[in-house]
């Protein structure tokens, strides 16, 4: 299989289904991406706060490519596998007005430049304290281009995908996309270097990152209407599948990723939507993956994968 | 120490600081609690689904006790330490109409019966399927009186606990609750087997259960303004310090719980409020721990442990 890459200056900053593909792919391919952080490079280890206040708004949440993949239709599923993962050695996480869950009361402008060290795995946050955080590298962004022409705003994510900035599709995790366009147009970018489920502040610690992805077009989940994942929760290797609802209210995300469950464990166990309804209940954790991306909330339902092939 | 203990019928259907406590306890003393299930005994092991039909909603969610902690006064918290949960060998699950997070699209009543086999730790959901749930048994309900006077309904819960139906205080587990009236007043029941967290369909793998729990009254802890807990994950033994928001709005929950955990870091951890609110974003993870006790929702931000003291 060839890899193909992406360089740092193919990105865009909307998605847009008029946007021409950098590269084509065939199906089961790999493709490299070279990604600057969120801030489009704005913000380097020499920032300080006073960088926040000159920060232009327009150029942040770029994401690289997109990626034609061959044979890809409307109606198919974007199968993501995520291959390998590189942070650069330092990364930021900033408060910035307006923005974040708790935004009405931290009016200020704050920033946090964070040394990375990736042989040990983990980052001070402050080493007086003894409070370090565990690296577990993502890419906030992955997704690919929407339906409805025009250009939408890489901040919030959609149906499609795009700023999920959800934690757990790590290294060895799969990510499932519903692909609207011919094509897919697979783009990234974002690059975590840890975060909450949540990012309740609005940033992670944010972090350029080289990303490694297989794409995969499978025609054999047609109930794939919003991103899914599969993880190994990394704290403890057990896995999960994940379904997740996309909307600006939080209740109907929530209730979209219990819909979105049923269906899955319907059409792949066999159940009954009563029987998988009640097994959402009894075995799935709901989790508020992002809160701050508005207009729209990640609600994710994941269902522990030990209980399935039992004896 | 001496263990009081709680019958069966010493049991009340609302949260209301008139009703005269049952025993009068020490701080620091336990108190062993035997519970009829969530149906106050209307279900049993051969229920019918034509048994939901005729349930008799103002019986359902009894509490037992109420428990009078000397010295425990408004302002105080209470720290409840769960020592040990014994259910029946027996459970039950329910559709019940009207109620639960996609109650529009699941009109029908339906009831499944559950046995649970304690030795080995689980209850089959399908044996056919392979299907297994994993046994983690706690008291959907504890609870303090509130100040205000009153009979509240047991379904929702409130800043004072009573229907948290969090999955996570365990056996083990320590949970802390705002004392609003003089003696605190707690009681406890709605034993559950196993339960995702949100509680989806409405109900978990409901049980009878027996209860020991160990009451100590906290002066130090004046920033406990709703149900907090520390618990292991039980899949990895990750610790968890939790601060829960409950309300009838997702989002003003999902802030509360944020904004009490700033409080906690900044009072346990000496951290400013900004550092805080950043350390939330990168390290705590938002749980939806209950959608359906409506109208209040239990959302939590869980930050682990491990992130501390470390060297």
């Amino acid at each position: 299989m060839s890899i193909h890459s992406v360089k740092r200056e193919q990105c865009h900053l909307a998605w847009d289904n008029s946007i021409p593909p950098v590269a084509r792919i065939k199906s089961g391919e790999s493709v490299s991406f070279d990604c600057l952080d969120a801030s489009n490079g704005q913000i380097d280890p020499a920032s300080t706060v006073a960088t926040l206040r000159s920060l232009v708004f327009s150029r942040l949440d770029q994401v690289n490519g997109p990626i034609y993949v061959e044979d890809a239709q409307p109606g198919d599923t974007l199968q993501v596998d995520v291959l390998s993962i590189e942070t650069a050695e330092w990364g930021w996480s900033a408060l910035i007005p307006g923005f974040g869950l708790l935004a009405d009361e931290f009016p200020e402008p704050e920033l946090k430049l964070w040394k990375l060290d990736k042989e040990a795995g983990f980052a001070w946050f402050d080493e007086a304290k003894g409070i370090k955080i565990p690296l577990r590298p993502f890419a906030g962004e992955m997704g690919v281009a929407r339906g409805v022409k025009g250009p939408y705003s890489t901040i919030p994510p959609y149906n499609t995908g795009g700023n999920i900035d959800t934690k757990h599709v790590t290294v060895g995790s799969t990510l499932f996309l519903p692909i609207e366009v011919e094509g897919a147009l697979f783009s990234t970018g974002d690059g975590h270097a840890a975060q909450g489920d949540g990012e309740v502040c609005g940033t992670a610690i944010e972090t350029p990152m080289k990303v490694t992805v297989r794409l995969t077009v499978r025609k054999d989940r047609p109930y794939t209407k919003t991103p899914h994942f599969s993880t190994k929760v990394s704290v403890n290797n057990e896995e999960y599948y994940c379904t997740t609802g996309v909307d600006a209210d939080m209740k109907t995300a929530t209730q979209a990723a219990v819909r979105y469950m049923i269906d899955f464990l319907c059409a792949e166990y066999g159940l009954g939507r009563t029987e998988a309804y009640m097994l959402c209940s009894v075995a799935g954790d709901l989790r508020l993956h992002e809160v701050v991306d508005m207009p729209n909330y990640v609600v994710g339902m994941m269902m522990p994968q030990s209980i399935f092939g039992g004896s």
